[in-house]
């Protein structure tokens, strides 16, 4: 088997379980204006969150077949969860088959730049319950810098609570979720959950002036971009790039929610059946 | 006369002609948790930008009385429109009174963050055509730093298409308005409408990552943190304050609008009628 390389007229794909990754889309679509993307949400199986590793990682594959069938020429895995648990098998899987195709996470990124930016040397991090007890996080801060303290919150529920818009009404449960970090006089919190950028000023506000808000999507946006300068697969087109969306589960309510996540409107989401999905 | 001066337990009042200035007061409660706050929205004389200047200082003087009658310690102008006519009127109208309240305005801590902010010397201002005409901006910027340059755009419409919620439609427009900022090579970009910040993440995406959006509330913030400290009004107590919201106008629309503009329910919301609104 030959190795099979890229164009850069390629897309870029990015992949999540449903609409949170498209707070990480928004931050390529800052750095990179010029790239085609092809986005996909895994809608029909969601919440990765109460998955199993076994199954997160079999999800993993699929969707990287079909992404690469697709034409992309980089992944994006922009779910926590998907994140944590496959994204050596995703990497172990396009080896296998000789696809000359990076494979770029939302955790190291994100840890990165807290640690980074951390003058204190104590970070925060609010995430899903699956991804803290993944340990996914701890093990990417050691990695950066094993003199830096971690300060980890579970947050249950609180990924639906935004999802249903319904932060406003869940302010103590917010602050309470808030209080560890402050008691631990962090400076640098990571948002380790795709769609905890959207409450981001409510978030700020209880944290204060001296706290950064690290999310995955501006990390992960510098990780690509090195990626692919670094194999010469940036679009060197000069007029802003495409955008298609699709999902495995219902169309509509992708398209209304994605709109709120992405801050623009999705324009047509094709709905793809994955073979496990069916399944599933 | 005795001079009056204000006690540190005395609300910091803020006052713009609608709810663009909750932007501002949503960093004020970033930086200042533990002040009270007391927000007034001109609603009844709605928008300022079509206002005369003579008109703008009027409405400014009456309600620069309302709020010191409120008990304000401090008083933000968080509106362009207002600050640009009425920043020297309202400080002359106290001084005459004795009263020693600080009023900070929203055009010269956004110059200076842009400018001390700016590495090619060239930086951008969106704002509203009564804004830009009144060259408040453009003075600033030179007395600030006479070798900066500053590429003015005026954006009629664009508070209204943002107060309506349309501005994902009108992509079009507000590209246009960017395309002098890029072809200028600006790296800041002054949002110098309190609107501006809502649609923040659509014009970082046109303007592209390496270009920094100024918004008003951030400087504004650090003013009000100085001149309060200057005048030991800092609030000295530890738990959060208390925010009261009152309006000239229709008081549901300003809670909907508001709840938008602040990411946060603003609870009550009095009426309170301005002897000069009745007539306007």
């Amino acid at each position: 088997m030959v190795p099979v390389s890229p164009l850069p007229q390629q897309p870029v794909a990015v992949f999540d379980s449903g609409v949170g990754g498209l707070t990480v889309l928004h931050e390529l679509l800052v750095s990179l204006p010029t790239e085609d993307y092809l986005y996909l949400g895994d809608t029909a199986r969601l919440p990765y969150g109460d998955r199993t590793q076994q199954e997160l990682r079999d999800f993993s594959v699929e969707i990287a077949d079909h992404l690469l069938e697709a034409g992309a020429k980089l992944l994006v895995v922009a779910c926590n969860s998907a994140s944590a648990a496959a994204l050596d098998t995703i990497e172990a899987h396009l080896e296998a088959r000789r696809v000359q195709v990076d494979v770029i996470g939302v955790i190291s990124p994100a840890t990165q730049l807290a640690v980074a930016g951390s003058r204190s040397g104590r970070i925060g991090l609010l995430a899903t319950p699956a991804t803290i007890a993944s340990g996914a996080y701890a093990r990417a801060v050691r990695a950066a810098d094993r003199h830096v303290q971690l300060e980890s919150v579970a947050c249950p529920g609180l990924a639906s609570i935004i999802e249903a818009g319904s932060s406003f009404d869940e302010r103590g449960r917010v602050r309470g979720y808030c209080a560890p970090l402050r008691a631990a006089q962090v400076d640098q919190v990571i948002l380790g959950c795709t769609h905890y950028p959207l409450i981001a000023p409510m978030l700020q506000r209880i944290v204060g002036r001296g706290v950064t808000l690290v999310t995955s999507g501006a990390g992960v946006a510098r990780s690509v971009e090195r990626a692919l300068a670094a194999r010469e697969l940036l679009n060197p087109r000069s007029q802003e790039g495409e955008y298609r969306f699709q999902c495995t589960g219902d169309v509509e309510l992708f398209q209304a929610l994605g709109t709120r996540f992405l801050q623009m409107p999705l324009g047509e989401v094709a709905h793809v059946e994955l073979a496990a999905a069916v399944t599933a």
